[in-house]
C-alpha cells in the first residue's frame, strides 16, 4: 500500500515536473471502438432531444442538459479514441469508420473544429433559452455532424 | 409499434400535457435502453482516463476533459431513460437493469444524489489540477457507482 501511493505519488510528481504530461491512450483497441460508438449513442440522444423540444413543447432544462452533454462530448478529446488498429474490428458492433479517418489528417480536423464549434455554441444558445435561436443553432450543429458522417463514415 | 410502447406514448403524452414544459421522453424501449447503456459506456470510459492519470502521467486538461464528461452525464436527467417496459429488453445488448430500480424511488433517488454530488465535486476538484485531491475524490466517486451497482444492476 506504501510502496504504491509512494510510486503513484512519485509519477505523478515527476509527471509534472517534466511535463511528459501527454494524455493517456486507455483501452484496447474493440474497447476504443465501443467507447466511441457509444459517445456517438449519447450524441445521437442528446440531439434527439433537443430535436424533440424545438419541434414540439419547449423545456428549457431539458434544452440545456442535452446542449452541456452534446458540448461536454465534443470537448472530452475523444480523438484519441481512433488509435492505429481501430480502423478495423468491434466495438457494440463493426466499425463504420473510413480509412481517410485515419489519413486525411487536415479534414478530420476541419470536421471536429466545426463540430466543436458548434457544439460549444449551442450550449451557449441553449442557457438563453432563446427556442427560434436554439432551433437555428441545432440546424447548424447538425450539419457538422452530417459533415463527418458523408466524409468518415460508411453507410450501414 | 406494440402495445407496450403505445402505452408508454400515452403516458407520456398525458404527461406532456398536463405538465406544460415537462421534460420530452424519445425513443423506443430498446432505443433507451441503448442509450443508457452508452451513457454508462462512457462513464466507464472517462473513469478509466482519471484512473490512468492518477496512477500514471498526471494530464490536467485530460483529467478535466474526462471529469467535465462524467459531469453532464451525470446532470442530463438521463433518469429519463428508465421509463416502464424497460425493465427488460436489449439496447447493445441485454440490460442488467434490476427490477427494484423502477420500484424502489428512495433508494433510487439516494443513490443518484450520491452520484451527482460526487460528479459535481469531481469536475470541480479537476479544475484546480490538485493531484492528491483529485485521487481521494476520484475513490469517492468510484464509490457511488457502485452503490448503484450493488443495489440496481444484475451481474453480468
Amino acid at each position: 500500500m506504501n510502496l504504491t501511493v509512494k510510486s503513484i505519488a512519485a509519477t505523478i510528481a515527476l509527471g509534472t515536473l517534466a511535463a511528459g504530461a501527454s494524455a493517456q491512450v486507455i483501452g484496447k483497441a474493440e474497447d476504443q471502438i465501443r467507447w466511441r460508438q457509444s459517445a456517438y449513442h449519447t450524441l445521437a440522444w442528446s440531439m434527439g432531444r433537443i430535436k424533440a423540444n424545438v419541434e414540439g413543447t419547449y423545456n428549457k432544462d431539458q434544452v440545456m442538459q442535452a446542449a452541456n452533454l452534446i458540448q461536454a462530448v465534443a470537448n472530452s478529446g475523444m480523438g484519441a479514441l481512433y488509435q492505429p488498429g481501430t480502423d478495423k474490428g468491434k466495438g457494440h458492433k463493426d466499425t463504420r469508420v473510413k480509412a481517410e479517418l485515419f489519413t486525411d489528417k487536415e479534414g478530420v480536423g476541419k470536421v471536429a473544429k466545426a463540430f466543436n464549434e458548434a457544439a460549444n455554441e449551442m450550449a451557449k444558445v441553449a442557457a438563453t433559452g432563446d427556442a427560434g435561436a436554439i432551433k437555428a443553432q441545432f440546424g447548424k450543429l447538425g450539419e457538422t455532424c452530417k459533415g463527418c458522417h458523408d466524409k468518415f463514415r460508411q453507410d450501414d
